[in-house]
């Protein structure tokens, strides 16, 4: 049996909604000191995406292709800025539980397929102060 | 000579607006699996803050404990969540000049001392896609 360390082990990435996804790769490229390693379109969520490495950590950057994209809905809202953070799991499905009986309302009680091959959940933002949690398996784990 | 990677190393925390932080020390232990490290209150920002570890990373809580401060302004406007992200780097002046060669707008020219024993300095978020992006250097270094 492989170890299975329990909860969140750490960042996996902060996803942040832009409006031109072009315009800030090259802002984060200078910012990071480092290109995008992938970009990658998630057509179940109305976006396209593109990850920088930080160390042990992603940035991801997140453009609507659709109105109806929560990303468009976000920048609608709010701006561009900071839409979610996402914490690596080794066992998603015990995670879910596990959260679930902490009292936690999540958006999906089941993972489903998510960018940069993962197995993917998010938690209601209502029952963590605001802040929308995303749960991120590796797909090869 | 020590070695002084570039850059920015890897996702030092997550600082997230609260409105009650004993509350949401309960929230965040409950979802981290793992109890705050430390509480600290940063008197020339008018906050409390309490810190938590996830793997390489933390996630930093932060409650006002004046009107005027930038989280009551914060919470005010946008309501509980995600504040910023701080990045690890090796040499806090090196840095703010890099980055300010890159276009980038400064909040902190001069590094100053934050919470957690940390030299730090804030980014604008009007050049960084909305994001407020805080330099963080361990003052042991």
């Amino acid at each position: 049996m492989k170890e299975k360390p329990s909860h969140l082990t750490k960042i996996e990435h902060i996803g942040i909604a832009v409006k031109d996804i072009e315009a800030s790769n090259v802002v984060f490229k200078a910012m990071l000191g480092e290109a995008h390693y992938k970009i990658e379109e998630v057509e179940s969520e109305g976006v396209t995406t593109s990850f920088f490495q930080s160390g042990p950590n992603k940035i991801e950057l997140l453009q609507a292709t659709r109105d109806d994209s929560p990303i468009a809905k976000f920048i609608e809202k709010r701006g561009e800025g900071i839409h979610h953070i996402a914490f690596a799991v080794n066992d998603i499905e015990s995670e879910i539980e596990r959260l679930k009986n902490e009292g936690f309302k999540m958006i999906h009680d089941v993972p489903k397929k998510g960018a940069d091959n993962k197995l993917i959940a998010f938690l209601h933002p209502k029952s963590s102060n605001g802040v929308l949690v995303e749960l991120c398996q590796d797909i090869s784990d």
